[in-house]
């Protein structure tokens, strides 16, 4: 096993500068020039890829198509909306120019002050109320819905603390848009996304997730109710993954979107609204990772297997190379043939380990002469020799039981953190000692979970959808309670 | 043939208004509420997800990654760059506040004035800036080199005058920012992916085009060399499709890239960057559809076949429909099944027509009697009956036929519309009577390129790559030239 460490910093030492160092020294991101922007480098780029592939195909079989609309807003229509100006019109990029000119004195260039907008733009921190004023000329009748849609975009939100991935000023999203005639229609889209998201945290990105209500108070601006998926990091704090709105008719109120329904009748649209973001990448990265860097499920890994020539690429390693290539790539699996010869085996092995390739061929000469190769498979760090006959089916099996060891590894984690607790006392305690999900009673007042969250920084961050019912007192107030939410620290 | 015209502007009375018609009534996109951006619609947005998918392989198959880079560029970084600044600071959206708040009087939302930044930020018109600032930390030797990294994104250029697709202040795009050792490695990718663009362009989008380089005047602001492909659309006027620069060491210098070469000797790194944006869309509509809407290549129709019963979804035509179905999925071809049981058959045909689906299949009783069904072909109108048996395979071809027909068919236009004229009458002539390409000699000089400019509306669209030296005098000055240079009127 390789030992090398690339000078990451253990997570028992410093968590925070664990997982800044996976994202740098694995060459996932960076910060920019821009405050608060990061620069997704290639390595972090190919994660987000395949989210996005997988993602597109699961939103596509569930009958939506993806559009394009402005990046920017007009500002009037963030207060058509009225708690949607609250949550979102505040902290965002604003545009008051088109133009710039050069400085009188040759020095560089100025705000042309002519060139002043009418009206301010803001750049997007989300689309609901562009998309709407669009809705309002394609819907005119119910044949014309539902419209089930979907955009892939950038947003900001002027974020003043910022975190690679998990926060950042710019970030890039999909954020789904769809009209229906129905509430009941409406509303089970909204569901429907939600284990969309679930279905590919679990089976894709092999994270665990509880599928959950949002509060009142944790609700999106302008949404009746949100669905939420929320995911357990290793330093026992959770991270909201997606979030699914039903929006009842409060935008096509706003922006006064109707259709004549089948009895003739006007009638306001009924909406849903629901995003995934590159946020997933900084969820994956702590939910798996460890200190010898990235560990990434096989289902989201570009190259999944990486060939190394032991000691070095001799003609007789190449050829056996060359032909598992071929084979692997048949079986539809990726893979490289790492033959770069100004560097050192170790070095190599440790270069993949740091950016997480799931399972590594070692080739040397003494185990040709076998008939066998060296596997390494980086969840558990194992390594067993494999005989070449059979070897890419091995292989292909090998991948699916790192997907669900990873899987089973996190679940296990997540199962072990959640914790019922009856008094604020102990809750306290389990949040500072343990920390993960507590289960708890709550008084169900937006008053009580201010409270708590300032006493505790604990948030609840959902009411299980498939949570019993059972009586008790909330653990603040002893005020009675029909079922216990999920509290935890949260990103 | 379904005659039924859904009100298109025939090209012949006014082209511009058949161009806008086609788009909007195809629902490929639409004008937005705020000035100079569109509303990229579904049909629209499948096409430009197809080029998408086809572009980014080629990239990929020529060692191409992906990352993401700043929405936003520091105000400073366009003056690093001294053509760069002319050429893209100007017209452009500036960010100059980070927040809003409530107006005192309760009427609305303002600019906060106490939240204005320190340095306006440019949303991107283009990269270069942004990302050698970045590269300056990626590269320290001839080992990080050479850097083939690609980004798929929105970008803003204020345009005054905007048309669909064709101009617009927002656009998606994608822009290659290379960075290599040695002058030549840059020269040979520039005119790699000047190919690449131009095999897609005919290859997949079925429009022939010239390859060639750009004057000086014409040269991207920053560029040694400016290589492009260059269409003629149905009016006779050109289109710019893609371009790619060979960036010599400018933006290295500009940004302070430098590496240690093979001899330990600092060396500035060179460069190239390379782009097409969801202006192809429109070239595509220009170059292929008609009176009657749009017509796609089928390489990159989502929808390549539709079937059609007729006159209704009856029991026996819904089997058989789904047979063909599945056959022609398997072979890898999109095709849907119109069962919408409320509209009629000819509102169908013309609605499909107008979406420039490449072939319906319709399906009667009295043909499913015969063993037979009708095939219709949207490039020529064209229907023939097949045979249910081979069915699958024929359709299989007729989409090949379609696809090379198109392409020979806008080839024929094309070279019928490149003419060499030799005296400035016949010049304007031509150019006002029959369009197209004018071959024609030219001194050299950025001056009479200005005045023939001004004189005709046309501009030098490239020197060709292929072109063949030979003597001749200047159209406008007489002056003695040694290339014909290819002029048109463009968009």
């Amino acid at each position: 096993m390789a030992k090398v460490k690339r000078e990451i910093t253990p997570r028992s030492e410093d968590y925070s500068k664990w997982y800044i160092d996976v994202v740098k020294k694995a060459g996932l991101a960076d910060h920019s020039a821009v405050r608060g922007c990061m620069v997704i480098k290639p390595n972090g780029y190919a994660i987000w890829e395949r989210m996005k592939d997988e993602l597109d195909r699961m939103f596509k079989e569930t009958g939506h198509v993806n559009a394009y609309f402005p990046l920017f807003i007009p500002k009037s229509f963030f207060s058509k909306e009225a708690d949607h100006v609250e949550g979102f019109a505040k902290e965002c990029a604003v545009v008051t120019h088109y133009r710039l000119r050069n400085k009188a004195d040759g020095s560089g260039i100025e705000v042309d002050p002519e060139a002043r907008l009418e009206e301010e733009l803001i750049v997007r921190p989300t689309s609901e109320t562009i998309i709407w004023d669009t809705y309002r000329d394609w819907v005119q009748s119910y044949r014309d819905l539902p419209l089930l849609i979907n955009q892939w975009a950038n947003v900001v939100r002027w974020e003043m603390r910022t975190r690679l991935f998990l926060r950042t000023a710019e970030f890039l999203w999909q954020e789904g848009h769809t009209a229906h005639a129905t509430r009941q229609e409406a509303e089970e889209e909204a569901l429907r996304m939600q284990e969309v998201y679930a279905t590919f945290a679990e089976e894709f990105m092999a994270m665990p997730v509880l599928r959950g209500v949002k509060t009142e108070h944790e609700r999106f601006a302008g949404a009746e109710e949100t669905y939420t998926i929320e995911a357990l990091m290793q330093d026992g704090k959770a991270l909201q993954a997606g979030t699914s709105h039903f929006l009842g008719q409060n935008f096509a109120k706003a922006f006064d979107v109707k259709f004549l329904n089948k009895e003739n009748k006007e009638e306001y649209v009924w909406a849903t609204s629901w995003g995934v973001s590159t946020r997933l990448v900084g969820g994956l990265i702590m939910t798996h990772s460890d200190d010898h860097g990235l560990v990434l499920p096989p289902r989201l890994a570009r190259i999944q297997v990486v060939i190394v020539p032991i000691p070095k690429p001799l003609p007789e390693i190449a050829e056996v190379a060359q032909k598992i290539m071929a084979d692997l790539k048949a079986l539809g699996i990726g893979v490289k043939y790492d033959d770069d010869d100004s560097k050192r085996t170790g070095f190599k092995f440790a270069q993949h380990e740091l950016e997480g390739v799931p399972v590594r061929i070692g080739i040397g000469m003494r185990d040709l002469e076998k008939g066998e190769v060296e596997v390494a498979r980086r969840d558990t760090f194992e390594k067993v020799s494999m005989p070449l006959a059979g070897l890419p089916e091995r292989i292909q099996q090998l991948l699916e039981d790192i997907q669900s060891n990873l899987f089973r590894r996190a679940l296990k984690f997540r199962d072990e953190h959640i914790t019922k607790v009856d008094d604020f006392e102990t809750f306290k305690e389990v949040l500072e000692d343990k920390g993960g999900f507590l289960l708890a009673h709550w008084d169900g007042t937006t008053e009580t979970e201010k409270r708590i969250s300032e006493l505790t920084k604990a948030t609840i961050r959902c009411i299980l959808l498939d949570g019993e019912e059972e009586e008790g007192k909330c653990v603040l107030t002893g005020k009675p309670s029909k079922r216990r939410v999920v509290f935890a620290k949260a990103y």
